[in-house]
């Protein structure tokens, strides 16, 4: 298959690696052309590393399937999937999205990866808007599988069905949202964790550091293998209903403790911040965030082989 | 270092295996004879479970440092500290605390697993109230190794302390709450996103299975081996404060969605708990717990290698 990659910023790079290592051949353009000599640069990089990780065996065959392309035409031309990761701003989308549907073959998906703005929000108008929607990643891809796929109202269902196959052939895991929503799902949970860790924080429960603990040694080691509806169903001797019904009163309880809609305070961020900067100064950012991605490489590979 | 078990039901025979794996001798005791010999039966198994995984190396060893005895007087004799795994039922944490609080010497650490009842509702009237707490784990604490330990407000600090460092001395990964509230925080934490999560479904925007793939390939692979926070601070260029003040706006617009402290409705219950029978029927939830517990244990020679 032909894949278009439209915008050559982290995470257009990202899913230039993605399709490339499920083998399909990939045009990369972006409106800046430095941009794109910079990103094959990172490419390369990223490319060793996954090597390294013992990830990929044929790095020189993955990059060489991908080729940077000087027009959005170009990148369009024979083009079965385009996943288009332009900043994101709505001006930005309408306008790339109405090039886009009008340069492309119109049995082409266009898909966006943005993480805030519903497809309605930027493509009502176009000719092609059947063709449209949402395929949100995180970051890095390939590193991180699932794929929030969500149409607009009018997003053909052939369409939604045919990204999910995509994204399912080159390795992905896939998850329809079958209606528009703000933040989709993944924000979606987790915000409403956030909200409540730190509102914890704020009150003086636990600090930074020990409600990271609770999670990496305790309540985040069965989502990373199960998610938290099997979880419950298997910690209940019936199974979920089984669980709802124990636990219902005890969650609804505490439910009424975790309403605020507030916006989170300067005071409470300040304080988070100084027990983040305590665990890990400014000047070491850089390197832990090469850390997370050498641990996520390494839980890649063990959850592929505990799988098998 | 002697430990003294109290009550040996699935969470106390899981401590004692916590506390003979890290050394210590541990005499379990239980109201009912009968419960103690089908534990020590049920323990052998899951020590022979932990070391097929190869996380340990002396199965015999082990066991032999776990006694049965006939009389909670024995159980606490000598013991430096003792763990209560009894029904959650706040009359039964009244009776039991305050016979142990008669019978240890004044130096045993008092600890409670409850995951639900604070301990001043249990420990006020005791002349010992000061070295009662809770030291709540998850299920099995050999796998799972979080423990919120959350005392009531008479609770020596020092107490709080000895008990951190007796669950840092066998591996686990001690949590301070620092005043007592509904659920801890574990529990808290779980609840926000199983509410959100339960709304999710109700109002069609998600399936049980594309939540569960949106946390198990997404979301729950970096809070397994970060935490939440964490996860922020390497997120935004400039640390947690950057991501913080970069999304508050989004989260803020979200929680206004996430207010609802109904109960679970019978209906979104009965939808989870059919979608999750037609992904695993009931009689293979027995099976399915089996595996979870393999993948924890790989998970956690993963995570120990990995953080070697």
């Amino acid at each position: 298959m032909k894949i278009a990659i439209v915008g050559s910023g982290l995470v257009g790079q990202a899913w230039a690696i993605v399709f490339a290592r499920g083998g399909h051949e990939v045009n990369m353009w972006d409106g800046d052309p430095a941009a794109v000599a910079h990103a094959q640069a990172l490419i390369t990089k990223q490319v060793a590393d996954l090597h390294n990780a013992g990830l990929i065996t044929d790095p020189a065959g993955l990059i060489a399937r991908i080729q940077s392309v000087m027009t959005l035409e170009e990148a369009l031309a024979g083009a079965q999937y385009a996943q288009e990761s332009l900043p994101e701003r709505l001006e930005m989308k309408k306008e790339i999205f109405a090039k886009m549907d009008a340069l492309a073959a119109p049995s082409t998906v266009l898909a966006s990866s943005t993480s805030s703005i519903p497809a309605s929000a930027f493509t009502e108008n176009l000719a092609g808007r059947g063709r449209c929607l949402i395929a949100h990643p995180v970051n890095p891809p390939y590193l991180v599988p699932v794929v929030e796929i969500c149409g607009a109202p009018w997003t053909d269902a052939a369409v939604v069905q045919r990204t999910w196959d995509v994204m399912e052939g080159v390795g992905q895991k896939p998850v329809k949202i079958h209606k528009e929503l703000k933040g989709f799902v993944l924000n979606r949970l987790q915000g409403a964790l956030l909200r409540e860790a730190f509102r914890l924080v704020e009150n003086g429960y636990v600090d930074a550091e020990g409600l990271d603990v609770t999670v990496k040694e305790g309540l985040g080691l069965r989502w990373s293998f199960m998610g938290p509806f099997e979880t419950i169903d298997l910690n209940a001797p019936d199974g979920l209903a089984d669980y709802a019904h124990r636990f219902d009163e005890m969650y609804q309880a505490m439910s009424l403790e975790q309403t605020s809609t507030d916006h989170w305070s300067e005071d409470v961020i300040q304080k988070l911040e100084a027990q983040r900067r305590a665990l890990l100064p400014k000047d070491k950012l850089l390197a832990r965030r090469l850390w997370r991605d050498r641990r996520l490489m390494a839980l890649a590979a063990h959850k592929k082989s505990a799988e098998e």
